[in-house]
């Protein structure tokens, strides 16, 4: 009975059936590595704002500017 | 001091009386199980999509379709 | 199918019975307040020391020795 | 390589320069008392509605209302 | 940028190797389904004691009595 | 009333003085930036094993190991 959350920038558009498979691939992972039962595998998804992500002291909105 | 995180699927609508009971509750159990005090208790509540939750490898969006 | 997460800090004993009091209280109110299928309800309990804890810019260690 | 989270109620216009000041702010603190690489730190900002914040048992929504 | 947070229940021994192929999976799984750059990518595992996880309103500790 | 929770490998030894300046210095950088009231805010710091933490996909054990 694991529980994932997986963090991400909102950055261009993530489809529905990406996260379909972000979450069948966490669950997998967590069966096929530790034997964990599928079915009270729990993935939630969190799309964080560019401005509200830094990494180095720097938001993320700034380095995609830069990069730009 | 407790701090609690309830996270829900958002469907429906969660509304301002439902979540003043939530944070309620939530401080009251914290309060009456282990005496803590509830000036200092601390309780945020995340509405998560239906496409950012999964429960048995598949998202919540399509538990509730094949439920429909 | 929420998710609970309940931090506290690590003071005192804080027993298995207690415990489960938590889970079953936070199960119970999400099911009261909002529907919500108890079976697929995860809560998970974080014990934090003293010393990693802190309101008001001081560690719960010596808001404790304050006190007492 | 910390990773620290910073949550905050969604009050009044936080700007992406006073986000930035808080990834730049808790970066260098983590380098200043730890040591901790500064190009490997993760900040993130989450702002929480007020409906979905509670202190005391009470949602800050009702909060600011009494203050008001 | 991604950050991928792993709870597992403390159970039997989760060796070394078996949390870097969780930390390889998660990685390599962001990167194949939204092209994430691995370099940048975090992951952080917790392992929980099952007296302080629960499911269906009960502990995991008494869940395994049950079926053991 | 902010909450900031910080992860931080578990190297090395932090002590009970570095835990107290990382509270009051993320309760000021909230006080400063954005005006938040300081007795209300929450920090919690996470210890994480050098093996539960990955990045880049790979252990924080081993990339200390090829560091040394």
């Amino acid at each position: 009975m694991p529980y994932v959350n997986i963090k991400i920038t909102k950055e261009g558009e993530v489809t529905a059936d990406q996260k379909r498979q972000l979450i069948e691939g966490a669950t997998n992972l967590l069966h096929d590595v530790l034997g964990k039962n599928k079915k009270t595998t729990v993935v939630t998804i969190d799309e964080v704002d560019t401005d509200n992500w830094g990494i180095g002291g720097v938001p993320v909105t700034e380095i995609r500017k830069r990069q730009g």
